[in-house]
């Protein structure tokens, strides 16, 4: 008989408390609303509400509700999935608000809280959610939060090294946030389960209603993405050109998973999993390239490639891995975060180089890599690098991001493996009922139960 | 054997077509558009639909999907919580568009509609929404509709005592809304089912799959409740505040709700229920203070402690409730909108006598509890009333709100005691079947049936 | 024995790949991005980003989220329904968006892309999916792609003869979208099922579950149907009176669903389908007159008539032209899309001449039956025309509506019976297993398992 597993029942909410009850101490001691506005007409507040908070409600939607679904693919974990995502983005949320506050916006002793600043701290609470794909189902909300107090500090530093430091242009994350988040859960993973390999679970399988869950958060996430990417790009040309890039990209994902999907599959059928990744592909890679002048068809070309290497990724590179280096990668993100946020990144340089080529041409004057606006606020770095110097940049900032997040993520997920996290055996995974107070209505259904007793049970499950 | 139950077939259709028939006659009648804004070049209108209307939308997907899905933790009375939800939903907004008209909106013979006028429409029905939440699944829909037709005008009638007579300030509707409709509905559960505990019904407990629907309806709930509170704000900083305070009460409030359910639970796990409820317990309480000037580790603080307590609530005082008072309340509005209004309410108080301090200090020139802008509008009021006697008339508010809904609910309970709406007998409760034609696929599966049929059965049903 | 029926398992993916290299190379010649807005100081762009977008997105919610869950309905065909819709409306955006191009925008070797016109083009592809609904889960993804094809060009080509030749006012789509998809959709099916009458599929019955589903979708439909309605409107006066005409509409629809459903079945219950689709009737009926100025109670009749309509075609004229005319209408596009059409159609013949009567009086001035703004763009066709002409405009464009649309979707049908096509044979239909890898749990479940067997497999299920 298998040993009792008995999880350590208080950890998490005693620790969940104090930070919280810490979290009230820092904002008493520092964090005001930003004061200024009252003298200058509510311009500023008045500009949030109508130019960020239709983007920011869009954002929400695709974290909380979207990416939720998206992960009950697991038949018998969706409560789980759907709450450690929706707890695991508040916790970020408010973790990376504290820091960033103490990093960037600390002024005489106070912060000054805006709409701007909850959506980048948003931003860093993707990264989790994104990286916690690489182990769901096998790890246990005491192991999330860990990584979450883990991964936020490291992505600020890293975001602030490839956008401030070397001035890696990439309005849409897809270098500093998904290739960040994928290399980061990838090394968690690593670390955590070691060089076992963990066979397939009974209740790992999607079945066709849990796929259909699946497949609504997909659709929603696809079609928010635009919002996603265009938020914090400047008003005007480019944030219209980064919408209309990011609908193509995806666009051409879709119809390129279906395509990969069934050319792959032997008997032509679809496989489900491609198409839950696969159509989203195209949004992680154009995300970098967005809101740059580019022909539309380098988007229509990038969505379809990226949905490519995204279903051939979950088709021969995901077994690959978990044979060759017994990688566990449950919900595919480096086909659906890495690959294609690679390939982005190779697109950025690709698009900056074009373009430099076109500024010999008539079209000089109206040249720059972010249209006329985005010029004038990148313009010290831009000018002064050059088109070959900004292509190195984005290749550098791409290095930086892989090999930042491998090494911190392989660190985080030795922590993670502390006793004391309680990470749940094998048998008692992919399971609500471990985390979940939730009545199982086929419980009093033993092995000799005859046929009217589970026809009494079936009829009560309709 | 039990007497069969003869439903009522023709009431229901009948008043109701008998409504909507009164309806148009009354649209005919009274009802045209705005015409002045045709001589004022369309600005009124382009203000309505650009600055009303993403907030109205807003609240539409949270009444008509949000709460829908909420209600359907029921397992086997989804299609009736969806669609009684969604009826309630249209007959009460129309209801209350005719009732405001008469009220408030008559000028010579004519009502003059706009989206606002609707908008105001839909926080009546709000109310109803909410109240039903107490008789959820044990009520007729023509015992719904009989309470929504007598609460709308008691809520209007209050609702113009509390805003207009005493000038509370109450932007999110804690108050007028939330306080309202707890105890309105709490009263009509008493007196309809008077001193009789109910016992616990078999289809009463959620499965995990109705739980996972619920929960999506709760984080769709969660991601638009700022639009729900900042709609009716003063645009500019009171309402960029508003906005803020509710994201960072509803984040405290996930926190927290998860802290403290699993505080509670014996062995440390979640119950679907408190997270369904706590994590929206923030939104409740701050609607009363969302849009005054108030350090933002209030909201979080007020967060917090409205999921406690709505936890707490859910775990101690409902059982003692039913045991003591046999209360029967369903799905808890007493914890979720009852408790945390209080709670806000009496945050209210304070903040507005803490703020009164300040004004001694150099903030004075800024001082107003709802920003700068809102100072002017309340102005009158507020500068007759003094700080003192703006903080007693938040507390009569909340009496009024209180008493007025208790008492009339109770008549109302007594009203649809009536034996002509035809409440369903309780062995029948809790099943669409009553209400809606569907193919039931285990019908045939008697207590007879070999392993043979289930196992088809259970094919079919996959 | 039935024959095995081998299914072409690369005709799709190598036409769709097609499709998409012919899509690239068509972009890479001829598209480009709108590059004067670059002098004119981002102002349309910002103007499309602001105007344009929140609508755009609500319309795409609508589609592949809400439209996608109506459809699943069908309980083993919820996959197919979701991903068909969503693969058809990507492939007909693109394929629109080429057409229109070449057709309408093309100057100087150039296509300029904006939001606008992949607005336009969903529109486009809106008419694919409702005509698809006449023959859900019969058909294969190459029949449905196929249709798609012709059905785009045709669409336009019915629009442009329709709105620019015409000059008939539509803003919401009634005629052109609603009406024009309809009769295709019935004409396809009456070509390609033939006189043979459909036997009731044990698949095609829906379940409580799935009808849950598919509530959802249609509640969805029904919040953001405004926006789909408003999005071309002109902005100000006529927007708004478009929102709130279709508010107006859609509720009362739905109160007259309830009441005509629960009339029309001998006990009184209300039929899941009748709600799916009645409740939306009044949007589809609407959207001609939507902008026009008539009084509220115009679009409160016109939704109440449009959704007992619908209903009555459920009830009544479905089972008789499956009776008569052997025809298969799945979803029931001709009570949902093709009766509501009509009306609306007619009511806007209706506003049209008893608006002309108005003129006569103290009105006068202000009178235009899209308001002050809009008078100006339609201005000279409506200003020569006159209140009679404009009249037997709207008639002869619902004419040329159905007429071009049944006549080319009887062609099309016959081109979807070509045997390459490979329509499922009738017991493969209805099921997801065909198209998409997906486990069935219960495969193992042969007709001799014991009811250990069956017990166990359902409590994996749960």
């Amino acid at each position: 008989a298998a040993l009792p597993f008995t999880r350590p029942r208080r950890l998490l909410p005693l620790c969940l408390g104090l930070f919280q009850g810490a979290l009230l101490l820092f904002f008493a001691l520092f964090v005001t609303y930003d004061e200024a506005s009252a003298q200058e007409e509510d311009a500023n507040s008045t500009n949030q509400v109508y130019s960020i908070f239709p983007f920011f409600k869009d954002v929400q939607v695709m974290l909380v509700v979207g990416l939720g679904l998206l992960l009950t693919f697991l038949p018998r974990y969706g409560l789980s999935a759907l709450t450690h995502n929706f707890l695991l983005l508040n916790f970020s949320m408010q973790w990376a608000l504290v820091l960033q506050g103490l990093l960037h916006h600390f002024h005489h002793g106070q912060i000054h809280l805006d709409l701007h600043k909850i959506l980048t701290s948003e931003f860093a609470a993707v990264t989790v959610l994104i990286s916690v794909g690489a182990i769901l189902g096998r790890a246990s909300p005491c192991q999330l939060l860990t990584m979450a107090t883990c991964e936020v500090p490291i992505y600020l530093a890293s975001e602030w090294v490839i956008v401030n430091c070397l001035g890696v242009l990439d309005v849409g994350g897809t270098i500093t946030i998904h290739v960040f988040s994928c290399y980061f859960g990838l090394g968690v993973s690593k670390a955590l389960f070691g060089a076992a390999r963990q066979p397939l679970h009974p209740k790992e399988t999607p079945t066709p209603r849990s796929d259909l869950m699946s497949l609504v958060g997909m659709l929603i996430l696809w079609v928010f993405w635009p919002s996603f990417v265009a938020v914090l790009c400047q008003p005007g040309d480019a944030q219209h050109r980064a919408i209309l890039n990011t609908l193509l990209a995806m666009s051409a994902s879709t119809i390129t998973t279906v395509v990969a999907s069934s050319l792959l599959e032997r008997d032509g059928k679809l496989s489900p999993g491609h198409l839950q990744n696969g159509s989203l592909a195209g949004g992680v890679a154009i995300g970098v390239v967005a809101d740059m002048v580019m022909p539309p068809v380098a988007a229509l070309a990038l969505g379809s490639l990226s949905a490519t290497v995204c279903v051939l990724g979950f088709r021969f590179l995901t077994p690959l891995l978990g044979r060759k280096l017994a990688l566990q990668d449950q919900c595919g993100i480096h086909n659906l975060h890495g690959l294609p946020g690679i390939l982005g990144a190779t697109a950025s340089v690709m698009v900056i180089l074009v373009a430099s080529k076109d500024t010999s041409g008539s079209h000089f004057s109206e040249f720059s890599p972010t249209g006329s606006n985005a010029s004038e606020v990148v313009g010290g770095q831009w000018g002064g690098r050059g088109v070959r110097g900004q292509a190195q940049c984005q290749a550098a900032g791409l290095a930086v991001a892989i090999s930042a997040s491998l090494l911190s993520g392989l660190l985080t997920g030795a922590v993670l493996r502390l006793p004391c996290l309680a990470r749940p055996p094998e048998r008692l995974c992919f399971d609500d009922s471990l985390y979940f107070k939730i009545q199982d209505e086929t419980e009093s259904l033993g092995p000799g139960s005859t046929a009217e007793e589970v026809a009494l049970a079936l009829k009560e499950q309709v």
